[in-house]
């Protein structure tokens, strides 16, 4: 070794230096090719499982599909360094969402349908104060709960009975008002209608708190909604969201909560089914090329107080589906499943449609919990045996694998609600979502927005996004999201013959879609693809 | 209706609350019982897939797997209402678990081995603390990275070389813990070996932050471990605390770096090898009734700028391999996968033990990621393909279908390691972590513990109460833990013969438990089950 000078130690490591580059730039021999190209047949067979991998695209599809997966691509990639939205709580990450220009390309995509939403928290809730609280007549109280949440009512004089759970007597809103000056005012009614806070960690730090304000929001919404005074420009605003949020076909889960009129009145929920079916029907009239229709899923709550209920409930939902099958599609418990009332509580009820031979079809809400085994996901189990038609949720699937099967076997679709299992505590980081296993795996999934106006979203493109961006590859584009519109139309209640005409409504749409996409984002000599 | 007086309405009333009570007790009439029959057979098939569900317990086993089941059956009530340890971080839920009677059954249960550890996170970072940093020589520097990280270097003199990436110069640990007070510079000294802290969300507030302190934490490890000074010690107090937490094997990963001298002489590798070997063999004398034996499996960085290093270090593991085969097990790339270096990067290297014929077996890390399609989980094909004997982590195999139809045809155990990965951000809730759908689907899997010192908790039984708490049925009980243990054995890599002996030793082990538990917790006249 001492023959080598210092120069020869250098040019010595030099050689050393390049023989290694070299060396590592070798990735093209023999066994490496051979390996590669193995490893491209393995990719394929597996991405060839997935919701859509099957689907062919056309030219200007193909042409799409470079610009949303450039898209994606760039935004993954700036997700390994800066925040990447699908990881944090919707509360605090929707302004990260709304500047990707993947979010932009889904918002114009004409989505489908919606076929797991309530009926309340479709319309955005600043529309709601701004138009439905400054309608006259309106009382409100401010309730006894940890958040001091408001109840309201319509009434014509002061209402007699004495407020339920509140801590304050009845007021005029227009008064309240008045007084404490609208800008002030306004804001406090929006925050009460919904979950929209900037800390949801330190405000929501557990799912009972979520859930709290969750189903006190919710409560004042029906308020609102549930009264002849507001039903029509509530359901009608809804409906334009939607389709604004291009949108083109719904079923609403509703309680069908009795209208009451300002004397007091109230009709019977028949009245109420009669008026979403006139609405959906003006509706359709007015907007022929963006609206497919509306049906409606009865809900009954499911806490424990309520099962003398139920039965009832069960049987008027027979009646209706027998009345109005064009419009009624069928029934459906709710409320949080963790608080009690599984599906096996209710057995005499649910079991009697079958018994006296009705079609009425269910929709059962089922899984949305962690916990594994215990009364509250085995509602899954139960879900399948009553031969639910989808299942709401479904989160807890994953670890039922008996249910997973049927599921496959049956075609019984998931609604998959991303945004509503994060804000109310089910999964933090939405690549956790079991959803990426569901469609990695094509199960017959759909993609819902289940309460979009309690978190301040829109009624289906933020769910989209999140579906999109954190529960499939980042190789994965334009094939998962037409797929995922058409799943909507495939596994919703309607008739072939329904189907068909939904179909060729966003046929044209999609269409239109894809030349303002192009329009809009296609490379061209003056913009690189960079510009996304 | 008029006929009816006040006290006639009443009765009315109670009449029909006593008619729905007795209507809704009506739970066994005929559609009900055939439901609940058909319901019973669905749940026993979708419960007969699980890990451990084909085990047939002896009568002693049951009458243990009654008590385990009550305990867990309460302690899962209590979670409904209270915390739930698994859905809490485990640096601020480990004093939950640590009141559990489960757990306190887990701790006594024979776990059998660990298959995914690394050698320098096994010792209590207290123990090293009181013990390695009171060895005489022993130098520090304070680094500066962000949480000003210590490194140090057993040295017979001031170490000659500027301290990498330090802000300070070396200085004896002996004269700063007299000069600052033994108390104070301790805790300092633990604190900067774990990621011990009473506020991980804010001050791990996401997965880069995280992945800062552990990495720092395991540099100021590997500098204490890899000394002559110190090896002895520190690999006999990890084997001791192992055999306490009741496990009976272990497959250790280690980067098998030199040994040092104080005088600055270095050892190669091979040297390091032959001293756990050499301890090893002294532990089994000394245990012969708790230790079955220690392998070794090699693992290099995988981050790039080790490149031209890898090459070396297969060829290393190879000649080891061929050497030493009943101690020296396989060879692993290691380091956050999200920083890159994916497996298909060192395509030359990893193939080439094939090319020449060597039966080199792989452990590759693979999938320990929430990505999904991007170079990070891709690993797993790569893993898969380049035929890994088992998979590290494999977090984000739910995403690839494909994938896990190879791990269960040809039998390749995904190592879970629960606690790591909450604390390491990939999922907060564990009752969210994969391993609940691979167990309910009977997937090769076993649990293992990753770096239980830096984040304090025990070689294994804080990682078995997880898996069992957060990742099985309400009732599922001993078979699954017990199947677990033998998966240990099973997917290990050790010879048929070997297999057998850990066997033997561990059902002594597990006769013993059986006895114990039953003397400690079962149901006797004057203890109810209940005080469980």
């Amino acid at each position: 070794m001492e023959i080598l000078n210092q120069q020869s130690w250098g040019t010595l490591l030099l050689a050393c230096v390049i023989g290694l580059l070299i060396y590592s730039m070798e990735v093209d021999g023999e066994p490496v090719a051979t390996y590669l190209g193995q490893r491209n047949q393995f990719l394929k067979s597996e991405i060839g499982e997935g919701v859509g991998a099957k689907l062919v695209l056309n030219e200007k599809e193909k042409r799409v599909d470079d610009i949303l997966l450039a898209a994606k691509r760039k935004e993954v990639a700036q997700g390994f360094s800066e925040t990447f939205p699908p990881t944090v709580n919707f509360l605090t990450g929707k302004p990260l969402v709304e500047k990707s220009a993947v979010f932009d390309i889904i918002k114009r995509m004409p989505k489908g349908g919606i076929l797991h939403i309530h009926e309340i928290s479709i319309a955005d809730p600043w529309w709601v104060v701004q138009t439905i609280t400054y309608l006259p007549h309106l009382y409100y109280c401010v309730s006894d709960d940890y958040f001091s949440s408001l109840r309201f009512k319509f009434a014509g004089t002061v209402p007699q009975e004495k407020p339920v759970a509140c801590k304050t007597e009845w007021a005029l809103v227009s008064e309240s008002r008045a007084a404490l000056g609208s800008s002030y005012f306004d804001q406090l009614l929006y925050h009460n209608l919904t979950m929209v806070t900037d800390q949801p960690d330190e405000v929501y730090p557990n799912t009972t708190m979520s859930w709290l304000r969750f189903q006190q929001a919710l409560l004042s919404l029906t308020d609102l909604y549930f009264s002849v005074t507001s039903f029509d420009l509530f359901v009608k605003q809804s409906l334009l969201q939607m389709i604004q949020d291009n949108v083109q076909y719904v079923e609403i889960r509703t309680v069908l909560f009795p209208l009451q009129e300002l004397d007091g009145t109230i009709h019977p929920p028949e009245y109420t089914l009669q008026q979403y079916i006139r609405i959906a029907e003006e509706f359709k009239q007015q907007y022929p090329n963006d609206f497919a229709g509306l049906k409606i899923i009865s809900s009954s709550i499911r806490h424990p107080v309520n099962r003398p209920l139920i039965k009832a409930q069960v049987q008027l939902a027979m009646d209706l589906r027998k009345k109005y099958p064009n419009y009624f599609a069928g029934y459906d418990l709710v409320a949080q499943e963790d608080g009690g009332g599984p599906l096996v509580d209710y057995l005499n009820e649910l079991l009697y449609p079958l018994e006296v031979g009705s079609d009425l079809p269910f929709f059962f809400h089922a899984g949305e919990t962690n916990w594994q085994g215990t009364f509250v996901d085995d509602n899954l189990i139960d879900a399948v045996l009553l031969n639910t038609t989808r299942i709401g949720h479904g989160y807890a699937i994953n670890k039922h694998p008996a249910v997973l099967e049927v599921v496959r076997s049956r075609g019984i679709a998931i609604e998959l609600n991303p945004i509503s299992n994060q804000v109310l505590h089910l999964v933090h980081d939405l690549r956790n979502h079991i959803g990426a296993s569901l469609i990695a795996e094509d199960y017959p999934v759909v993609v819902s927005s289940d309460d979009p106006a309690a978190w301040g979203s829109l009624p289906l493109s933020h769910d989209y996004y999140m579906a999109f961006m954190a529960m499939s590859r980042e190789t994965t584009g334009l094939t998962l999201l037409k797929q995922l519109a058409l799943n909507t139309f495939k596994y919703s209640a309607m008739t072939a013959s329904e189907k068909e005409a939904a179909n060729d409504l966003w046929q044209a749409k999609w269409n239109i879609f894809l030349d303002e996409t192009l329009a809009k984002y296609e490379l061209t000599e003056t913009m690189p693809k960079e510009e996304l």
